[in-house]
């Protein structure tokens, strides 16, 4: 299967549309914080959230208007997460109002989605003056509604792709935040797509559920569990495909043109953890069942005394084992094998449980590149897979000491 | 019952004595890396240890020893944890013959224990040259041994205590070493306790075991879990009390004594964890159970956007009841209360789930101290239950950083 990187954003599929403004919840006028995205026509919808208890006002709306499978816009702010305020579901219902205020689309059919602060009421006002502006303004404009969704993100995340079902050319893009409060539970943070591919929201929602499995969920950049998780998808069908409605040769390609975006996403997203200066990628092969193969990499990617040796580059390997030894799960410690990988080539620093002679001056310049794979091979079956994460830096610290100030 | 502090650590309950000294396993001369506490007498003995799967070779050899109940004397180094060495056993069982033959004790009454760097081999030499300057030196040196079994250890961690079972005073000391990798998991790290209570052994593990479970189990630093955490208590007998050999008001006795050295032991090894500048306390009642005052209470704890908001005095309560929300456990958090405590007062920061209305200097002016307790009451249940940890700073991450060079 060919897939393409193209320009566009979420609005590189057919029938898209997207603006971001300041709007004033935020004091810096600089930064955005007031996002939409629309399609021409109703589309099918799907979406996974945070497992969280404390959900978000914005998450309990949405999962009640995406109960039909169809929704048409996604609007969302930052700077305020809209959680743990008695009136949030009002305040959440309002801003879906406001969007069918300006064109034919139901209130039913929005996603609403807010992130930032927890706790603080959030107040209407600044979108109810800025709802005009922000409708007026949509078109393609997928980078002005990726900076608007931003908190603590320091570059924009952003994909767009093109493929093609059954001779069809389609198109899918997305935009998302991430950066603190990233645990590996859930489809993490804002995640919105778009596609124009023809689906069922039955076979939408499978699709994206299983995706997160080997993607959102398998990040993590310190561990906490956000209130407000959201991970939605838009299928607005005017690629022209014959719509997609069982498991087929269409429908696993649409998954893997799907997990294509979200990996890039994941890593994107981990990668520019609060703090991060590198990339920590762990690929864990011979598990013997694929639960053994997630847990342990997530273990290793969430241990902070893992992620504090590669922020110094420090060939530390025993507290990756450390990590593989606490991670819950069966595992023969006497069969593991660790190796250090980045550009700069592949280092064994562990066999069998214990550790090997290696150079430390090839290990310092091994590590000291951005993006560090942990190669753990449990060799006790054939299951794979790999979780992503960063290093744990001074900044994160300074970030999240000072967050609300 | 009354409970008096005294001096003398390990070595005030009748028949202990203790030395440590720098052997050369550490290449700063002046600090001291190789610990021994002996007992007159073969005494009852109990140990609780990591539940990690990748045990240092210590761990292995000390709970083979113990297994016949008896112990008369711990052995341990600081600088290496003799763990993921192919060798580990070897060295381990050689630490305790080297106690055995310096005196008129078995190898097998031998408790040994290791800390430090995990993979690299323990070279046995520098504690062959030294054993007989530590064996000759042994007396009232509780402090030295407090000494040599610290890593990043930035105090001596020790208490002793004086108490009455039917009428015989009695004496309990212990010296423990905490700082990184500490976990709630299983007693943490090395913490060493002596008694000259006349306890069976079989009582005496009861009693531990069931203590952890509300001392060093409530602990977390940066939720690594060691693979050398290693608790161990001897009771020698010496005091002359009527043996207790089951459950009755002199056991209870016994475990009020040894849960408050323990409490004191636990806050202390928090308090200076790694980098740490403040004490975390996160006390949970009004629980529907006891796994869920103490599961939430850990989770709260273990938290790195709760310990950094601490760090930096900022009252972001809504990190606590997002922790609070991915604990995994059953809660209702419409009924959840939080407020914020030191010296300097309390402070409700959350009603029924949602923020209420507080002073932001206030809550400053409160956070700036150096204890501070986040008081979380479920509002559902009669269990409580209370964990200690510490903020997260920059040191935590320069410590870790570099920990091997």
């Amino acid at each position: 299967m060919v897939i393409k990187n193209i320009s566009g954003g979420v609005c590189a599929p057919l029938g898209f549309k997207a603006n971001g403004i300041h709007c004033g919840i935020r004091k810096n006028k600089s930064k955005r914080d007031f996002a939409l995205i629309v399609s021409d026509v109703r589309a099918s919808a799907a979406g996974v959230y945070t497992s969280n208890l404390v959900k978000g006002a914005p998450v309990i709306v949405t999962k009640n208007n995406l109960s039909d499978g169809y929704a048409q816009a996604i609007i969302c702010n930052s700077g305020n997460a809209n959680t743990c305020n008695s009136d949030g579901i009002e305040i959440a219902e309002k801003m879906c109002s406001l969007v069918s205020g300006c064109g034919d689309i139901s209130a039913k059919d929005v996603i609403v989605a807010s992130t930032g602060v927890i706790g603080q009421k959030l107040n209407i006002q600044p979108m109810v003056d800025g709802i005009g502006e922000l409708w007026n303004g949509l078109g393609n404009h997928s980078e002005y509604a990726a900076q608007a969704i931003m908190t603590t993100d320091t570059v924009i995340k952003t994909v767009s792709i093109e493929f093609k079902l059954g001779g069809k050319v389609c198109r899918m893009g997305a935009i998302a935040k991430g950066v603190g409060m990233v645990c590996p539970n859930m489809a993490t943070n804002l995640i919105f797509l778009t596609t124009d591919v023809n689906i069922s929201p039955e076979m939408l929602q499978l699709a994206l559920s299983n995706d997160v499995k080997s993607s959102f969920n398998m990040i993590s950049v310190d561990g906490d569990q956000s209130t407000n998780d959201t991970c939605c998808i838009l299928a607005n069908g005017l690629a022209g495909n014959e719509r997609i409605t069982a498991r087929s040769a269409h429908y696993n390609a649409f998954c893997k043109a799907l997990n294509y975006c979200t990996v890039i996403l994941s890593k994107k997203i981990a990668k520019d953890g609060e703090g991060a200066t590198k990339l920590i990628e762990c690929s864990v092969e011979g598990a013997k069942s694929l639960k053994i193969a997630r847990t342990v990499a997530k273990t290793v990617i969430k241990s902070s005394l893992v992620k504090a040796a590669m922020f110094g580059a420090d060939a530390n390997w025993g507290r990756v084992l450390c990590a593989i030894g606490y991670s819950g799960v069966d595992v023969d410690i006497l069969k593991v094998d660790v190796d250090f990988r980045s550009v700069k080539g592949v280092l064994p620093v562990c066999r069998g449980g214990y550790g090997v002679d290696f150079s430390e001056e090839k290990a310092k310049e091994l590590l000291l590149e951005d993006e560090i794979t942990i190669l753990v091979n449990l060799n006790d079956g054939a299951y794979k897979a790999t979780a992503w994460g960063c290093d744990l830096t001074y900044d994160y610290v300074k970030i999240n000491g000072d967050y609300r100030t």
